[in-house]
């Protein structure tokens, strides 16, 4: 269906501060950007430019004071996320090459811990390898994991969350991303907009590459829904901030909207 | 000022036939995206990826029968382009590596052929290398090319332009490009909007490089005028057609406008 | 099989020249590049940078005086080309993004110019699209077009050698580009070494896209044999000189040589 | 001066096993490769690929067995590393956005927790911002940190390094570049051989950019020698490991050599 989301940033700055954000998303495999708009108050030189995992990032300096961010975005979206049980494991030597970082230890997801290892090693014990682990691993985190905001920080890692077990989206996506990576599995993290996510909120999850291709996973959900709009792809959540600030600025507060698209008023 | 962009293609496909689109301007260094919307009727899959000039590219598969496109842009421009007079010329050494390219002879840009550079050393006799040679170039060039559409084609060349003296944007902005870079000058296509363009079309100029930057130079024009919305950049045409079709489809009608943005309705 | 090829290019520079060298192989689908060597002499700073097409390129100024490049590349290369009679059209939807560049007409390959798309109509016939059409223009420039050393230059385009129907291997390898392409099969110039070439030299030949992958035609030989080393990729001769310069240098004297490699001294 | 450095890796794989080789340097701004040669044994198909930071990396599939990686390299380097007191500190507005990256958290240098940033700033209290707080930091480091081998493993980070005061070059590296980036100075691991390094070993340190370009920093030296030949380049350890297996194979000895180059005989 064709949805609307959008989101609402308001910040102070103490002093001109660089910034880099993430918020416009670019038309993919299961997303067509109908229309898009991006505005910034006051407004100030931005220049936008694509980092190596092909999102498009925006620069600008922020000054002292006030700033606003706003952002409407109308897509194409498929209603249910592609389910593909069975789907075999695609082994290491046939990965495409642009794919194979997705396969190492990153900050928040650090999958060479032997106990990341181990425990996905159990979730998955006796099942076929691929698809089928992806989920098991998907599921078991939401069984297992209680999604609770306040209990995690923005150093939180995948290893902690494990021992914790409690967190929200952003710790249940590292978990999963890490949990496939130590079985071979190059899996990476998406952040979005997901439409009847409630409350509602800028959203996080994974997608793991099985047979040939990427499938979405998202273990806050018992099943998971379509219509997302991706807005960023990384490797954990250092790569794909909404915004990543280099000096003192507070975000004052943050308004987040996701509904189908008014189908009279294109935007 | 901000301006309001956008073009109706309307095609017939005779059978079902791919086709590559440049419609999707980016943010960059004179134009700041305020919003952009892209419809395509009958709705198909669709997707986007980047050249390795930067462009964001549509891929699609039009069916046989009508298709339309239609885009919407509206965008921060500088109301002047940059004018540097005396602006040095970069030595070859001294180019970024991305830069390079655009020195090599291309389709319809053969600066190799010795009446390009015989043409370009007589027009920069005694000139300071760099800014004021690809300006020299873009007045000679207004001056010495008559304007007359239905005069060239797809198969025109800059040597022909220059042979023929007579041409539209397209083969002006071949012709600058060609002259520059047989200066060493590299200098490379831009496609888009130009606003209180008379008539209105979609539109193409060219860029140098000199002093470390890219500088616009239009050689349709008097006096270049600012409020551009740059949609492309490549060698020359053959990057950066608008459609780029393989197989039998026909552009039955094609409207393009550009106008002051309203202020009261942002898209 | 295992061989060793090199070779030395002896240059006099009237002055300062910035020069871009393609000289030095990579590892690929049918190369294993076991060893390398790569002297100037004077020693001179370098710069080595990745092009657009994946290609090893060495920036550096000549000064003025003496200039020596000495390469030599000992690889394990195929003894057979690839040959696959039969294997089917890839349609351009199906294409890999970073393919689609090698459709585009391009300076020395003009596949837009309606003889070229003649012609190649003519060629292919009654065959069934794919490897059996690029392989059919191969073989009809073998058989129509005479080879022979001096008969064209540094401008000469595919669409020239076809009306005189005389070139050189770059001549060859052109025409041979552009005929595909005209029939919207990607087609890429390769540069490099060939084992028993006769007489020796530098050489080029085509790739074109067929079936998902690239294969290789050389429309000099009658049989093209294996065991290549390929050292530059692009779209035409452009893209791929052993040297560009961009100033006042002649090439005094310049050696080629291709043989079995020494088994017990490495390199 | 011209050194040459090699080694040599013999492992045994228990069965078939994909791994992703870095053993292929580059010529770069400080070093220049005269000669390469990489050898392998048993042969098996490789394919060369460069990642998103610019690294030659090779993947195969060992087969199970004996198999020995034996690589040489001669290389012209700088006989001592770039020193520049008082080069002043790049604003994050100011850098390339290639360099962006390398400013973030990764998986070894979690520059993001508070400990590692309140380090920083006692180190560098009342320096000049820029080149000088990156030395305070490698001479911090230097003097801090004890290096004994055995105290660390694959899973230490710069935050544990911190805490322990302890570990080998390659946590040196870690904290180093954890500490810069905590001040938003971009930092990245380098890998290479490094003359008369005591013990020889395969080595890492980090380069800080500062005043528009990288430079090198050795913690686990005195005064910081040149003569280095980097191989590979990254945010940490995960990026740039001389061999990333993906299944059991053990590494049964390892060589290696750095040597003045005998300049009789060039490979």
């Amino acid at each position: 269906m064709k949805i609307q989301a959008g989101c609402e940033l308001r910040f102070t700055a103490e002093a001109d501060v660089p910034i880099i954000l993430m918020l416009r998303p670019r038309s993919g495999d299961a997303q067509w950007i109908v229309s898009d708009q991006y505005l910034i108050d006051p407004v100030v030189p931005v220049t936008e430019f694509t980092d190596s995992y092909g999102n498009l990032c925006q620069r600008l300096v922020v000054p002292a004071g006030p700033f606003t961010v706003s952002t409407s975005t109308q897509a194409e979206t498929a209603d249910e996320i592609d389910v593909a049980v069975g789907a075999p494991y695609t082994p290491v030597q046939d990965l495409p090459t642009d794919v194979l970082g997705f396969l190492l230890a990153s900050r928040y997801c650090p999958s060479d811990q032997p106990a990341i290892a181990k425990q996905a090693a159990a979730i998955v014990d006796g099942l076929l390898p691929g698809y089928n682990q992806a989920e098991a691993i998907r599921k078991w985190i939401h069984e297992q994991i209680t999604y609770q905001y306040g209990t995690s920080n923005a150093q939180t890692s995948a290893l902690e969350t494990l021992e914790n077990r409690i967190g929200v989206c952003r710790d249940f996506t590292h978990l999963g991303i890490a949990l496939c990576r130590s079985l071979n599995i190059p899996a990476r993290m998406v952040v979005g907009y997901l439409h009847e996510l409630d409350p509602m909120d800028l959203h996080a999850w994974f997608e793991a590459f099985v047979n040939g291709r990427w499938y979405t996973f998202d273990a806050t959900q018992a099943v998971p829904k379509g219509n997302r709009i991706s807005v960023a792809y990384g490797r954990d959540a250092a790569d794909v901030a909404f915004v990543t600030q280099f000096g003192p600025m507070t975000l004052d507060n943050m308004e987040v909207w996701v509904k189908p698209a008014d189908t009279d008023t294109p935007t």
